[in-house]
């Protein structure tokens, strides 16, 4: 069939998106909110629900050894490679709806459009729910993706959560084999390409009035942990003068971080943990905790921001004769989009009567991981709420993601036919 | 008989004080380090133990209804005023074991040695344990001396602590009623005065040299709870320049307090406690919490900083887009010694061969309770390792516990003679 005919005039796709939407966010691990972290009830509950969708929808469904769930639109040819269509179910804590589940609902749609046409693809369409994007539970992002892309770190299986769980027994209690990841790695040679539909989480589509992005390239971000010890002491009886104060020393990085990172265009710095472990009112804070999160579409530009908050790490404890240790837990370089799928993505938007806008990606996304691996893409949708995300406010609209659902749709009919 | 008789030959004052402070370390609500806050298990025991000590020593022994130990050396005058000799026995969290304790055990000493000697007073001398001064469990310091000072605040029976308990409840529960507090206030016309011993929680004594000092003047304090509120995002996706960062407007009130409260001396300013709830890796702060503590032996030069930092609370919030909300918890003004006690003090320091220096306490006391019920003096005993206090650090040595028995005993008995 010609991928262009008027399927645009029927917006029963936004609807369900949000419908679905809402009964994935059913399952939480907060009342009042949305919380669905690894291999949580709430997160197997999420997985069980993927699973009967993708069944429903038509597609041959396995959940694999790290929680991923992969429902398959299978090409004739049982030796065809698989064009991968995926995003993440897990969520961060007090979350939105769409960051992660929009791409997997996107694709499920696709799929069951696809089934409802009888379409013959030239590959086999996986569309993978990825079961750990976010990194909240065990502190480490893109468990499930790592997986596929072949770059799991088993060491990671080792990793407690904050109750003292360890990864491998959350696994194995869930029934799973942890020794069996490694196998999960698939061929590059196996594969057609890797596409992710994702909410924008930023301001950019949305200041622009576009409903639409293709993502150039994902920003590479480096994240520490930073533990600063001064000396506790009594609030009205040291003099300002004397004080070792961690927390004081930490302001300090703080604001440095935020001013070093407005420097370059794409850079971004956080510090988005932050505490003084068993503080009071009238004690010195003798220890400060902090995270740090450095990230831009550059890799240079990126690691320049960095050695110059450690440099100051080290004045602000020289200065103030305080010890600052920082440990690396990431480092992800950037990644760019592949020009040929960025392409078939631009077609399909412009068909479908949008302006085709390219932007960076300054959030890291599972894609990321198959850099080097097949050729990837990314489309954004527009994100509402002035681009809110990693919120209960973050919010996208059933026309918008309509318009997803017709682009992928499209984007695929056209990949199929260039083969 | 003559109070400046040889009993300095006689060191086991100081090394009884040293053991009986590690006894009374050994219940805690934490193991490993010394936490003990009112109305625990941990803090009933400590209570009678205290009140099993003033009996053994010969004392009329009784606890009241906020949770004080009272243990009574009496005169032969029933009618004669009462000389209070106080301090507490509830700690910070992972404390150190002689703030608050050092002040009941010279006193304890001081009583045994008058049983012993079958002291004749002019006045009773009672011995209080107070129940609580350091104001961690429900956020209120003081609990047990305002009580008997007659300054006990009712709306406090309300409060909740960590857990949700109510005060109320906790004292019910342990077999006590509330509604007696009021009547615990000590009328002024049967006071003959306050003494309190404390450790000095500072580094002035240590650095000259000195073993004891006599209070000048305590410190008032403002202290708050300050709430900022800004727009959590996504760490990668919101360019720096569109952001609303809560942590960095906490980072900036933390350095201007740091800076103001250089400006004037005794004056001192702290953020004690400082929190990112919920706070992530990669979630920009929607919100952060601290606490506010200023203060100065000078009521004027505290306030004139309190009121700058507030001008500044408003000028970053204006300036970053965030609503910061301080609401003030405390507020107590700075108390003077009585000169009469302080001389008293002062002869008893020279008789034991020590130049006598004045100082002002940075710390609040329980003895501030007693300002304008009775005159009131306090004895402070030299801190080690560098005057760190509130922690596991804090360190006396036994022959400057002997001498401030010593100096207790001397005062006392001076004060009788001089009656």
């Amino acid at each position: 069939m010609d991928a262009n005919t008027a399927i645009r005039n029927d917006a029963r796709f936004g609807s369900r998106i949000m419908a679905l939407a809402d009964r994935l966010a059913e399952w939480s691990e907060m009342p009042g909110g949305l919380t669905c972290t690894y291999f949580t009830p709430a997160h197997r509950s999420v997985a069980a629900e993927i699973g009967r969708l993708m069944r429903e929808a038509g597609l041959n469904v396995h959940s694999d050894a790290v929680g991923n769930v992969v429902g398959r639109y299978a090409a004739d040819n049982p030796a065809a490679r698989a064009l991968i269509v995926a995003s993440h179910y897990d969520t961060v804590r007090n979350a939105g709806k769409y960051d992660g589940r929009l791409g997997v609902l996107t694709g499920l749609l696709v799929a069951e459009e696809l089934v409802r046409r009888r379409a013959k693809l030239p590959f086999h369409l996986d569309l993978v729910a990825f079961s750990e994007e976010e990194g909240v539970r065990f502190r480490s992002s893109f468990l499930g993706s790592s997986a596929l892309a072949g770059r799991f770190n088993p060491s990671l299986l080792e990793r407690c959560d904050e109750d003292g769980r360890v990864l491998a027994d959350v696994l194995r209690e869930a029934g799973l084999d942890p020794a069996q990841i490694p196998a999960l790695a698939l061929r590059p040679d196996a594969l057609a390409g890797y596409l992710e539909v994702h909410i924008e989480q930023g301001p950019v589509l949305l200041e622009e009035g576009l409903p639409l992005g293709i993502v150039s390239a994902i920003a590479g971000s480096v994240r520490c942990m930073v533990s600063i010890t001064g000396a506790a002491g009594h609030a009205g009886t040291v003099p300002m003068e004397r004080r070792h104060d961690a927390a004081a020393a930490a302001a300090e990085l703080v604001l440095y971080v935020e001013r070093r990172c407005r420097q370059a265009p794409t850079l971004v710095g956080t510090v988005g943990e932050l505490a003084v472990p068993n503080g009071a009112v009238n004690i010195i804070p003798g220890r400060c905790q902090l995270t740090l999160d450095i990230r831009a579409a550059d890799n240079a530009i990126r690691d320049a921001a960095v050695t110059d908050v450690m440099g100051e790490m080290r004045r602000i404890a020289e200065r103030r004769g305080v010890t600052i240790e920082s440990r690396e837990v990431q480092r992800t370089k950037a990644v760019q989009c592949s020009p040929r799928l960025q392409a078939v993505l631009a077609d399909a938007i412009t068909r479908a009567g949008v302006a085709p806008r390219r932007l960076p990606s300054g959030a890291g996304h599972d894609a990321m991981m198959f850099d080097g691996v097949t050729d990837l893409a990314m489309l954004f949708v527009r994100c509402g709420n002035g681009g809110v995300s990693h919120s209960p406010r973050e919010i996208i609209t059933a026309e918008d993601a309509d318009l997803a659902v017709h682009v992928l749709l499209d984007a695929v009919l056209h990949l199929a036919e260039a083969r």
